[in-house]
């Protein structure tokens, strides 16, 4: 499958029946305290967090390693994460018998580290310095393809990773129609390469097209809104400061781009005082621990204003791998 | 129905197959992180932290009030609770159609008052000085009662609100069946008056018998465990000092007893660093916000020792009605 395939309906369905199966079915929660704040008629909540592995990355991983033909089992695979998809790969590999070593940068927070090597991964640590992070993981999980025969797998930037995410998408679907609601007006997805979006979108695009799909990125992350107003990949510069370490991609993926093109999705970008703001929300009224990339979705949701006043805004929270201690430092600053 | 009756395998099922429409249902997450810790093969938690106003108390109170008769929903209810039984009956009042006072201690945790008034309960608070909080609140109950012809409604004593929980059971035991799991070889229950482990101890014993139940409760409130050792209701010395305000009944009520001597169930005790313990790891490894009350069947879990080694093991987590800052102090003490 070539990397900018955009998976039909067909395949989404069929990556879904696959994952469903080891993944969790996590629950759509209606959040009136966040309806109430945000002016939205009313606000439901799908937690990835509670996803195995604590992120959605666990659905894409599981689906893309599925796909390996017996022979690129046998070599294994070798993949760079700064952490949600180390450990989603991690735990996907492991089910699926397959050796897994996973570049993360040396300033990964160590609690995913911990949680890629619990779940049976070999971990690399690279180290970038002043470079882009991202470059430098990459470089050195190709070399260690190159070197050991390993199948290399890219995070997000890969058809059928985004056919695997599009699961979380078809399972809301489900989960409103089994409410007997419609479906929602505005959907907000964090975006960092653009993985999650991209599967998210489509599933909408292909069933509830009356659904709006909205990129939320970190202010100075934003590629992916760039990206969709110059109608061509854009890359922002790095460096900035943010929160949200999973959403520091500079670029979407030449994938995903093609899916949220396809499925005709808007953009917003939040800063990190809303991230927090999001955080501590989810904590006191959903009892959700979110990190900061997992939270973005809530924040624009609380950013939003007049676009959701009235309407019904399903929030996707993608992540929560955070140690306790990061959790109350950004709480409390 | 007097409050003795013990609920029967059809009164669950009706009380369950109507309160699902309104509540939650809740995920089983799978925690091999609790299961390397504690030597079990396999835990699950089912979290009611994620349950319609933060605890399971939704599915009692949902469906005692579907129970009144269309004058006594004319009349008003009033009930007095320390917290999650006021917001779990606040939200099912309000579905109803029905007038809600809530007499609550003053020394209830801020954020579980606020959370009965945002559900659109009026709430009275009770002053107990040095008197047993919950004989002055009861009391405080009663006179409004009789002052305003309100409906006096018990948060667990009583054969319904029994019921009424049990589908915290039946829903368990329908969520391993449809992952083609046997039945867990113990369930851990966190108790106060005993009215949640009454209904799930209930649904396990008329469906999956050969799981052992375990009422888990604070050390100092282990009225339920004295009681079941004794054969006979027994009250404990109150005013010990335990985090766990939401479990601080200091005898099991009737109805609760009644049906845990019924289903044969087993009982333990936790201090307050399990507790602790608890809280974090659900946090950390769960992405769960677990209130002190709500952590002990994991706190039970992780003192077990050689009772749970290579067994597998649900634990309930009851509740998640925390203010940041309060679970940050539990946490760093």
């Amino acid at each position: 499958m070539h990397p900018v395939h955009i998976p039909d309906l067909d395949e989404i369905r069929k990556a879904y029946a696959f994952t469903r199966a080891a993944s969790v079915e996590t629950p759509l929660l209606e959040a009136p305290a966040l309806a109430a704040r945000s002016g939205a008629a009313r606000v439901f909540v799908k937690p990835e967090s509670l996803q195995r592995t604590g992120s959605f990355k666990f659905r894409g991983a599981y689906w893309r390693v599925s796909q390996l033909s017996p022979t690129e089992k046998q070599r294994g695979v070798v993949a760079y994460s700064s952490g949600n998809f180390a450990q989603g790969l991690a735990a996907a590999a492991r089910i699926a018998g397959v050796s897994a070593r996973i570049v993360m940068p040396d300033d990964a927070p160590q609690a995913k580290r911990k949680g890629a090597e619990s779940h049976g991964a070999e971990v690399v640590l690279s180290h970038h310095g002043d470079r882009p992070r991202e470059e430098v993981a990459s470089a050195l999980a190709r070399e260690i393809a190159e070197t050991e025969g390993r199948v290399l797998l890219h995070p997000f930037d890969d058809a059928l990773i985004v056919a695997g995410q599009a699961g979380a998408g078809l399972e809301a679907i489900d989960q409103f129609e089994r409410l007997a609601l419609p479906s929602p007006d505005i959907a907000f997805c964090p975006v960092g390469g653009g993985g999650f979006i991209g599967g998210v979108s489509l599933a909408f695009h292909y069933l509830k097209p009356e659904t709006k799909v909205i990129a939320v990125e970190p202010a100075g992350y934003d590629g992916m809104g760039q990206s969709l107003d110059n109608a061509a990949i854009t890359r922002v510069a790095s460096g900035k400061s943010t929160i949200c370490d999973a959403l520091q991609a500079t670029a979407p993926g030449e994938a995903p781009f093609a899916a949220v093109r396809h499925a005709n999705v808007g953009h917003t970008a939040i800063d990190d005082t809303a991230v927090k703001q999001a955080m501590k929300l989810a904590f006191e009224t959903l009892k959700l621990v979110l990190e900061p990339s997992g939270a973005v979705a809530i924040a624009a949701l609380l950013q939003a204003g007049d676009e959701v006043s009235g309407r019904t805004v399903l929030c996707y929270a993608t992540g929560g791998n955070i140690a306790f201690e990061d959790f109350a430092r950004l709480i409390a600053a």
